[in-house]
C-alpha cells in the first residue's frame, strides 16, 4: 500500500483530540493562543530541540518530561517564547500542571512548547483561566491547534497520511508552524506530530532524529536558528500493529511515513516564511557523499543574495555558484551544471561551472511562478538532497523591523 | 608620534600614482570602471584572497604574479567579475600585459582584480582601447581610482595616515569597495593599500594575514562571501626607513598602522551595505579567548533578524541573545550583560542572560541614529573583539531583486 494523504491533520490517528483557544497572551482577541493535543491513552515520545545555546524553558522541562520515553499530551502557546525569563521554567512546569490537573494524567506526560518574543516574562494567569475551555473543547481540532501555535504565519500548516504496519492501517498527522527566525539545527520552530502506529520510545527518537536532518535542518528563512525549536510525536499504538522494536521492514515503512509527513510541512513552512512570495527548493544530485548534498542544497537557499534574485525573478545563476562555493562541501566547481525549474519550464544556465547562453524571457517566465527549483548537478557521485527556502522581499525587512510592538 | 589620519589616500605615501577612468565595460559612461595604482619602484607585495571554493580569475593569476614577494602596479576593473567564464585566466593575464606594456614593467609585476556580476564574459577590447588615457592620466588621483572599482557603493571608501618608524615618517593609504556580497572569509571585497614604508615580502605578507582576522574578516553585509574577495598591499620602502624584517617595535608601529587603515576602510564598507541606512558595530568584551570574542561580534551583526530590528530601531534584544546562542562560541548565556550604544545615549536592556526593565522611548532614540553599537559583555574571560554591519532595508531587497539588468 502506497502512503496516502488523508484529512484531519494530528487528529487522524486512533485516540488523538485537539483544541486551540485565545487565553489572552496576546492582546488581539481574533488570534488564538493556546494549544492542546492529547492521546486518550500513555504514548511513545520523542523530541528534537534546537541546538541554539540559548534554550527556551519550555524545551528544559520537555527534555526532562520525555526522558522516560513516554507522553499523553502537548501544550503550546503562541505570542510569547518563554526564553531568557528568569524564571521561565516555573512558568513551564505551571504549564504542563495546569494542563494534567484539567486532563487528570501526570505532569510529567506533557510535552511543553512556546513561541513568539524572547524576554519578556510569560503570564501564566491567561493560561489558568483559559485551560477548563481548552480541555472542555477537545475533539476533532486539529486545525484550531495548528491556528493557535501561528505566529507570523500567514497559513495553516497540516497535513496527514495514511499507511500499511502489518496488515494494519496506521495514521500518522502533523501541525508546524513558522515563519520567522528558521534555520533550524536538529529541530525546527514547532511541530507536532501524532500517530497511533505502535513504536518503542527508543526506535520512536531514532526514526525522528535521523529525519530531521534531511527534513527540518534543511529549511532555512532567514538564517537566523531559533531558540524554542522543536519537534516531538507521540505514537499512541491504537492501530493495533505488533510493536515496532527493531529495523526492519516495518520501521522502514514508518520512517517512509515520518519523512513524507515532514517533508510535506517543511515545504509549508519554507513556502510560508516571513513576507516570502515564492517556495525555493534546491535540488542536488550527484554528489560525493549526503553530507555534501546537504551543505550544497541548503547554502544556496540560506544565501540573501540568491533569495533577492528569486524575489525579482532574475536567473542569476552566479549566486548560485558563489554560495556552493562558500557551502564548506568539497565540490569540483568546473563540473557543476545548473538549471531553473518551474511549471513554466525548465532552462539550463550553467555548464561544467561555467555560463551557457540562454533565452532571458524563458528564464523570466520561469522564475515568475510560485514554486521554483534550482537543480543542481555536482556530477561527483551519487548522493541527493533537498533543500527548502523562499524569496527575500521588502515583506521580511517590515515584518521584522518592528515586530516587538 | 602618534597614528594620525592625513589626506590623499593610497597616494599618499611616497612614490604612488593612481588613476580611473570609463573604458566601456559598463554601458552608463557617467560610471567609471578602470583603476590603476602605480609605484615608482618595485614594492614588496602581499595579498590574502577569498575562501570561496569558486574563485575569480584575477585571484588565480594576482597569486601567481605575487609569488615572489614582489609588484609595481594594481589594476582594477568593475562591472564584471571575471568569474565562471572559461576564459578567464586569460582575459586576466591580458589585463596584467596591457597594463605592464604601457608601463614598461613586467606582466609579471600586475596585481589583477575584478569585481561585477559573475559569468558573464569579460570584454578585453574596452581595456585595451582605455589603457593609454588611464596612463597617462596618473597622478595624485586616489580618489579617481577609489570611484572606478565602486559596484552599488554609494560612497567612495579612501583613507590614508602616517607613522613613525626609526625615526622616518612613513604613509600608510588604501581605497576599498563594497557593498553586497559582503561576508568575507580571510580577506575582503577589494581593498587596495600602498604605504612607502619598507618591509620585507614574508612580514609583509604575515601582517596582513593576521590584520584580516580582526579588520575585514569582522565585516557582513549579507552573509554572502564573494568569489572575488582581496585585499592587496604594496610597500615600495620609499620613506626610507630601514627594512622590517624581524618581529620587533618597527614591525609592531606598522601593524598598528595597518590595523588603522584597515578598520577605517571596514567602517566605510558596512556603512554603505547594501541599502544600509546605519553602521552596526557589535562590541564584544571580557570573552574568554579572541577567538570567541570575533564569533559572538559577528555572528549578531549578521543576523538578519537583529538587522532588520536596527532598521526599525527596534530593541529587541532577543535577537542579539539568540543569535550569540547559535554563533558556536563558549559562552555562559546566563552571564551576558547586553546594551545599545549611540551618541543619543546608552541603555542597558539584558543583564544575566535575562531582560531588564529599560525606558523603550530612550531605546528608541538610540537606535534612531546613524551608527550604532551593540554592547556585548561575556562576562567569562578578559578577550574583546568587534565586527561592523548595517540594518537590512527594503533597498537591500530591490537593489539585489534585479543586479544584473
Amino acid at each position: 500500500m502506497e502512503i496516502k494523504f488523508i484529512e484531519k491533520g494530528v487528529c487522524a490517528p486512533i485516540g488523538f483530540k485537539a483544541n486551540g483557544i485565545h487565553c489572552g497572551i496576546r492582546r488581539n482577541k481574533a488570534k488564538s493562543d493556546l494549544a492542546l493535543i492529547v492521546s486518550d491513552t500513555p504514548a511513545s515520545a520523542a523530541a528534537v530541540y534546537t541546538q541554539n545555546l540559548v534554550k527556551g524553558a519550555p524545551i528544559i522541562v520537555t527534555k526532562s518530561n520525555i526522558a522516560d520515553g513516554k507522553a499523553q499530551a502537548i501544550i503550546c502557546n503562541s505570542g510569547n517564547a518563554n526564553t531568557c525569563n528568569a524564571d521561565g521554567v516555573y512558568i513551564a512546569e505551571s504549564m504542563c500542571a495546569l494542563a494534567a490537573g484539567k486532563l487528570n494524567i501526570s505532569p510529567k506526560d506533557v510535552i511543553v512548547a512556546s513561541t513568539g518574543v524572547i524576554g519578556q516574562p510569560l503570564p501564566l494567569a491567561p493560561i489558568a483561566s483559559g485551560m477548563e475551555k481548552l480541555v472542555e473543547g477537545l475533539g476533532n481540532n486539529s486545525r484550531l491547534a495548528a491556528e493557535a501555535i501561528m505566529t507570523t504565519d500567514t497559513i495553516v500548516k497540516e497535513v496527514a497520511v495514511e499507511f500499511e504496519i502489518d496488515g494494519r492501517i496506521c495514521r500518522m498527522g502533523g501541525i508546524a508552524k513558522g515563519s520567522g527566525m528558521i534555520h533550524p539545527n536538529m529541530a525546527t520552530m514547532l511541530a507536532f506530530l501524532t500517530t497511533d502506529a505502535a513504536i518503542t520510545p527508543e526506535l520512536l527518537q531514532e526514526a525522528l532524529s535521523e529525519d530531521v536532518k534531511c527534513t527540518y535542518n534543511m529549511i532555512s528563512v532567514d538564517g537566523d536558528t531559533s531558540t524554542n525549536d522543536m519537534a516531538a510525536i507521540l505514537a499512541n499504538g491504537r492501530a493495533g500493529n505488533k510493536i515496532i522494536s527493531d529495523k526492519g521492514t516495518n520501521y522502514k515503512t514508518f520512517v517512509k511515513a515520518l519523512r513524507k509527513v515532514n517533508t510535506e510541512l517543511c515545504k509549508k513552512i519554507a513556502a510560508d516564511g516571513e513576507g516570502a512570495t515564492k517556495l525555493i527548493t534546491c535540488s542536488v544530485v550527484n554528489a560525493k557523499d549526503a553530507e555534501s548534498a546537504r551543505k550544497v542544497a541548503k547554502s544556496v537557499i540560506t544565501s540573501n543574495l540568491l533569495k533577492a534574485a528569486m524575489f525579482g525573478a532574475d536567473a542569476n545563476w552566479g549566486r548560485v555558484l558563489c554560495a556552493i562555493g562558500y557551502s564548506g562541501a568539497d565540490v569540483d566547481i568546473s563540473a557543476i551544471d545548473v538549471s531553473f525549474v518551474s511549471p513554466a519550464g525548465r532552462v539550463a544556465v550553467c555548464k561544467n561551472g561555467a555560463g551557457v547562453p540562454f533565452s532571458e524571457e524563458l528564464a523570466k517566465e520561469i522564475l515568475n511562478e510560485k514554486e521554483i527549483v534550482i537543480s543542481v548537478n555536482l556530477n561527483g557521485g551519487s548522493y541527493g538532497a533537498d533543500a527548502w527556502g523562499c524569496d527575500l522581499t521588502y515583506d521580511y525587512v517590515k515584518i521584522n523591523g518592528d515586530y516587538r510592538t
